[in-house]
């Protein structure tokens, strides 16, 4: 059939003979759909597929999916049937053919229903009727992982993910089944497997993403099998009573403002069974008006995560993978459902970045308004996401200025994230130039790479990404905040001071208490442009307040080639030693070691063509270390990267601060170097009777101050003196500039 | 002047009694230049200045070129003119100010071109007069360097390229300015400037890049200047003899397949000279054909250069700065002017590349033709570059498939490169996927920043990065080829052996005597396709023939991370040794060494989503050791990459024999893995009495053979018999298949 037919008004003009021969166009699939409406379709309604296989054609993002979505499955149709009985860990076959699996029966159905092609539902069938035949066969998974192992993958949750793709697969050509099929799918391959699902509350009735995903699939199940019982279940617990199940997991995942307790990277993994089964809800039962609980904190989800990235990548807290970002298959859901429900042609832009979507009812409505030039850019912007299901957990603070591209700090004043959350209590990130400039390592983990452990997270994993010597916080005495126990990290979370974000100001301020008995750490942080300066620049205060004296250090992850170090060191070119025994510290080996000093000191690196010049100094004297990680690490498992560690000894209290400037450019290609010299001459720390002031002092005579009160909340006038220069403020903090003399208030 | 005027024909209706106070256009600045004929441009004619000036704008590519250097020179414009008495060296003040300028010189005549506008030859004038202040105070450079210091910078080569570009400019203007300032202009700047060049024979008489550009620079100056002596001397050296000057250095510096001694990263450097010269002679003295000297050497080094880069950059051999590729400023010059003069579509890409053109006539030839859409890809393509004026001293062989992104193996077979040469004889380097995967470290510098020893060569790039160990090649007894002395290395080169590129078989084998005493070498490496591997493999033969017991070491710099290491070996997890003395041991960190043994052992990494499995092995007992650079590395100026080296103690002979296998995908978006496994089951070398083979086994069964005869030029048949099964091939070489028991010559 070399003939194209342009639209199917042409089909008969166009065809002639060959219509005998061609697949039902999808009107008649959803006329045999009526036929049995017990089978009809429910996730999607039928009208929705019809919609979408008359008009998906005519949007090239649509038509483009489909065209991708087909070329795929028909290569895995191609292959054959492949279901084999479960024997692999992460990454090994078997593992990852029954993913391909569950994303060729949802292609399947999908595909179906667009095309009317019954091939599609032959092949589904029988490769349903192959699990059919395995799945009642199998007991817990021989590589079996975590309290409760899987019956298809080695953990659990990999089989719920499996249900909640294979059913919406299953759902689309459920009437499309011989009667007795059907049955035997049914009873041999859902209902067995969303009852397995359900049955352990240790899997099920949990407050968590694993347990989400468990709901999702077994709500979704019971829609398409019309078990009201499944779903009843699934939204309120097993026991029926909303201590867990869906409902109450939405309530306590999320904090009211959209942020979720593990962190993006867990966030957007969550969010595809929040969104998908909250979907299913919404088409089915569209009286418990799912999309505005908690104010539509569902939604809000979606704007957070995207929110929580940079360079189109998440920023990585808690156990991260690096390269997970806004095109996550996941977050394609996530956009396509906010959009469809919102119509905010601000999402567009990230659907864009991400180049696909979604074969659904809200792909189509996405592909339609991109088609229609809807798209605007994201609108990034500095916000403070409250943590905790009532917002009083401390939060996430986001320092932006330049948009997408610009400046980003991330202060981490966050709960600690379950078992997934790392020790690092107001640690910050930084990135500028579209790049990491101060890193967080991640988590140490090669997903679904078989030859490293199978893919799961790693012994460094503990042994060093969660540890906070691994982030760019307060250590003391060389061990983790909570002594690296998770339970009575979430015991404790920090305290938001304060939020300010103007558009030459911005400033962030936290209090952690109980990361160690009797310490208290106050951060303080401000994002400051200025004429006088290139680009804004980061403005750093820690206070430390402790019981006795202890060892305190505070580790930078940079990420650049060191281009000068403005400080004498001692150092160990020859024979690298490590830097200490536990907790991080024997991951690192010690490049270089200054005498203590209380005078500020740079380090100044190169990244992508700009230059960063930090200055630190401490008001007790320390010890500035360069280190790099990679030490004790037999399998080769730990990135190498460095970082600068200030280190004091013996002290009750300190307050460490610093001052990170971007500045000039690099070209290599047109060899040219710019603006590589500093433009801050010296940054001061000056302690008042109740307030501490940071003065930077740049070398065009100009001067920034940036007063801190030690009471957050005294609306008092406070006084600190800099060289017989008076700067007064009233409450919280501020920021005083003097230009030539003459102060100015921000 | 708020209304747009949308074309020259409207300007009369829309423009009013605007027009007085237009600038002249275009058309009435050329005739103004006929005025005085002695000052017209000969760089660039009067009549492809108005060429230029009336169809630009029609060209997109031309016309946004033209915006930016508008758009630039008017920054520069507004700053005030900064003819600063000279101080700094590289990336220092007053060195960038007067690259600026002569960038402003070039863009001020362009544009008083193109516009008609006097403001620029104002501003140029200007310029030029400061400088005709300036220079006759001026001796040698404050911080002068080299043989023969600079005047207005550290090295004289800088007052060359200042000559170069700015006399262009000049040319342009020189029509236009008063008589009196012109005579000023030229006896205090152009003539001293160019006499200087070529007073010293150091500098002016030497056949190297540096002495192009001042050949360049003064023959260009010349024919500004009408004066045909400087001509002829820079043509023919100061002695007009030709035994230096331009002609000779085109004969003796290029090879006759376009290659330059000193590879491209320096090839790139002396292009720019050598093309704008040859244009400048081409329109001032037609007669001299210069572009068909030496059957076209100057286009074909074009050619060369953009076949000498993967994935935009440059090979990295010999001193290189690897941020160096084909959008550097000279190959769009180079790329113009062999568009101009081959109408070779396929250089087009490469403009569309580089995203930016000169404004010349070339660069409009260029315009006019992307605007046309006759741009296509360009045919990278394997080849070997024979090195030497007469191609008989080595050279470089490129084995390449799959195109632009596919595999790309360099070996490096080449001469000495003169003093920015590596000891590197038969090193390789390995491309795939976009990435370098077998490495070159390039040079040890950081171009133009002044933190980093002002830009210059740093002591790590004599301690480091020319050094045999920081290459993949043989390093016998821990000492560099030719015992480090440049001098020596520039009397012997590689004989290539043979070099064969077919679609599935690519096959390049060159022999080194006298790099070390007693010492021969010969190197064979295939890119071999095979339907049951994904992707091309390269097999490695290292034959060795010493005179007397030695230490061999074989190092492959290799990018990625570990995934997993087949062998045993003693690990330094706690205390990091350095691996030896001199020679760029010193700076390599030994983290594991396996015992000796004859067995092949692998190591796999993952790059970029891809994996790599070598697999290695030597035909008498060696240690596998792995290292990282960063030691003895006091001011953190190395990068610190990873490297394994094959050691083989106290042996005269030894076959080092390997296959590197690119496979399978790691996707982190979208949370797969395939093909994580070797397709390689084993790899066996057998000697025969004139020849060696290796047998590659593969896990469909499949074999591969690749048979090498000792001596390249016997025509006799071969044998060497495997497991029973006799392989027999006529020549220099061969690869033979096996499947299922049968054999398929290739």
């Amino acid at each position: 059939m070399k003939q194209t037919c342009l639209s199917f008004a042409l089909v008969l003009a166009c065809a002639g003979g060959v219509l005998a021969t061609m697949p039902s166009p999808p009107a008649q699939a959803a006329t045999t759909a009526t036929s049995e409406s017990s089978a009809a379709p429910v996730l999607v309604t039928p009208a929705q597929w019809q919609q979408m296989a008359s008009q998906g054609e005519r949007y090239p993002w649509f038509a483009k999916e489909q065209a991708r979505t087909e070329a795929q499955l028909r290569k895995m149709m191609r292959a054959g049937i492949d279901v084999p009985f479960p024997k692999d860990k992460g990454g090994g076959r078997t593992h990852e053919q029954h993913k391909r699996n569950y994303q060729a029966l949802l292609a399947a159905g999908t595909l179906y229903r667009l095309t009317g092609d019954t091939e599609y539902v032959d092949y589904a069938r029988r490769m349903l009727l192959e699990y059919a035949r395995l799945y009642p066969t199998l007991g817990p998974h021989p590589e079996g992982r975590g309290q409760i192992p899987g019956r298809v993958f080695w953990q659990v949750l990999n089989d719920s993910v499996w249900l909640v793709n294979a059913v919406q697969g299953y759902d689309a050509i459920r009437d499309a089944l011989p009667a007795k099929d059907r049955q035997t799918i049914d009873d041999n391959v859902f209902r067995p497997m969303a009852e397995f699902l359900a049955s352990e509350p240790k899997n099920f009735d949990q407050i968590h993403n694993h347990s989400t995903w468990a709901v999702a699939a077994t709500g979704m199940t019971g829609y398409v099998l019309r078990d009201q019982e499944l779903v009843e279940k699934s939204l309120r617990g097993s026991r029926k009573d909303d201590t867990f199940g869906f409902l109450r997991q939405i309530d306590l995942l999320f904090s009211p403002d959209g942020y979720y307790e593990e962190g993006p990277y867990y966030q957007r993994y969550a969010l595809a069974p929040f969104l998908l089964f909250a979907n299913a809800i919404e088409r089915n039962e569209p009286r418990r008006k799912i999309f505005e609980r908690r104010d539509g904190v569902l939604l809000k989800a979606v704007d957070v995560l995207v929110q929580s990235s940079y360079g189109g990548l998440f920023f990585p807290i808690n156990d991260a993978i690096l390269d997970k970002g806004v095109d996550t298959e996941e977050l394609v859901a996530g956009i396509g459902i906010a959009y469809a429900r919102t119509g905010d042609g601000h999402l567009l832009s990230v659907a864009e970045q991400q180049g696909r979507l979604l074969l659904t009812p809200e792909g189509l409505q996405v592909a339609q308004a991109l088609a229609d030039g809807k798209a605007k850019p994201f609108d990034y912007r500095p916000m403070l996401l409250r943590d905790g299901p009532d917002g009083d957990r401390g939060g996430l603070a986001i320092l932006r200025m330049g948009g997408e591209g610009g400046q980003a700090l991330v202060q981490k004043d966050t709960m600690q994230g379950m078992g997934h959350g790392h020790f690092d209590k107001l640690n910050w990130l930084f990135y500028d130039n579209g790049q990491p400039v101060v890193t967080d390592y991640g988590s140490a983990r090669f997903l679904n790479v078989e030859a490293k452990r199978g893919g799961i997270y790693l012994a460094e994993n503990r042994s060093w990404a969660k540890q906070t010597v691994a982030h760019n916080t307060l250590v003391v005495d060389e061990r983790s905040h909570f002594n690296g126990d998770w339970k009575r990290g979430e015991e404790h979370a920090p305290t938001v001071r304060f939020f300010q974000a103007d558009e030459d100001t911005q400033v962030a301020s936290a209090t952690m208490r109980d990361a160690y008995p009797g310490v208290t750490f106050t951060r303080t942080q401000a994002l400051l442009r200025h004429p006088d300066l290139g680009l804004p620049v980061v403005l750093d205060l820690l206070q430390v307040q402790g019981a006795k004296p202890a060892r305190y250090d505070l580790p930078l992850h940079f990420n650049g080639h060191i281009v000068s170090t403005g400080f004498q060191a001692e150092r160990f070119v020859d024979q690298r030693p490590v830097l200490g025994k536990d907790n991080g510290y024997q991951h690192l080996w010690l490049d270089a070691r200054s005498p203590a000093s209380s005078e500020a000191r740079t380090l100044a690196w190169l990244l992508d063509g700009r230059f960063y010049s930090y200055r630190f100094g401490s008001s007790a004297p320390a010890q500035a270390l360069l280190v790099e990680s990679g030490a004790n690490d037999p399998e080769f498992n730990l990135r190498r990267e460095p970082a600068l560690v200030q280190r004091v000894e013996g002290q009750r209290a300190v307050s460490f601060f610093s001052v990170l400037e971007p500045h000039g450019e690099y070209n290599g290609t047109a060899e040219y170097v710019h603006g590589a010299d500093s433009q801050i001459r010296d940054l001061v720390r000056v302690r008042g009777t109740d307030a501490e002031l940071l003065e930077l002092r740049l070398a065009s005579g100009a001067r920034i101050a940036l007063g801190v009160a030690d009471d957050s909340t005294s609306e008092g006038e406070h006084t600190v003196t800099v060289d017989g220069h008076a700067y007064r403020w009233h409450g919280s903090h501020a920021r005083m500039d003097r230009t030539a003399g003459k102060e100015a208030a921000r």
